[in-house]
């Protein structure tokens, strides 16, 4: 285990309904983190946490995961600009999951691929049963190409 | 692995861009869901889903999960009669995680605790630099002691 400052697991009673912050990181060390933006609610995307990147998040007000693909920490926009002020941190009932209420620094956009979201594409289902996908609207913010090439 | 009815992972652009699904699933076979009302956007809870109960979702318009406490199926509303009518499934760039955009049947609450949603706490900071937790508002729907004694 991670050593934290968060306070270990107590009875059923407590974690639901008490006041002592007492979250529950999976067998990888990581809670997930619904991003939002505290504006409009736009659900913008979903990332990872381990003790330490929530606890550089409450220190610093502004969102740090961890990237469980480059098994790195990964302050959101450390190079894009696009870094997440949090405004509030909501926890669910069990305290396995956070929400968190944000505003995004630089283009506003959140997406790698340059979507203002992350999740710009709905499932649709075709006559034959099989599932596809379709743009769900939504232009881009901009095009990383113009960034990165 | 579970075998699906979904695409198997194909190359990050089509991943990302294109209009295949190919959900990406994790080492349990599971994939985050972030369940919003349809309505208004309020974040209700975060679920999990393996291939499955993804499927059985699509099938029949109404949100199936894999409870991971419970390790079964877990067909939100069943006992409750909180179903999910799901009113639309967005993916997200990596095609790792879903929003569910839902209505909510029965007495309209989410949460087994009696709110409407699940995160109804906020981490505040104190003083010393712990995080304690205190309510985000939002009265409850109902009380589980009066239905479940």
């Amino acid at each position: 285990m991670t050593e934290t400052k968060f306070a270990t697991r107590g009875d059923k009673g407590e974690v639901e309904q008490g006041s002592t912050f007492q979250p529950k990181f999976d067998a990888d060390g990581l809670i997930a983190c619904v991003v939002t933006d505290a504006d409009d609610g736009t659900v913008l995307m979903v990332g990872y946490m381990n003790a330490e990147a929530l606890d550089r998040t409450l220190e610093t007000g502004e969102a740090w995961y961890w990237s469980r693909s480059r098994q790195s920490f990964w302050k959101k926009g450390e190079t894009s600009g696009q870094v997440q002020q949090v405004v509030e941190i909501l926890t669910d009932c069990d305290q396995d999951a956070l929400v968190l209420r944000v505003r995004v620094a630089g283009n506003g956009a959140t997406c790698h691929v340059g979507y203002r979201a992350c999740f710009y594409r709905r499932l649709v289902r075709r006559d034959d049963g099989t599932t596809a996908l379709e743009h769900a609207g939504g232009a881009r913010v901009y095009d990383p190409k113009d960034i990165y090439g």
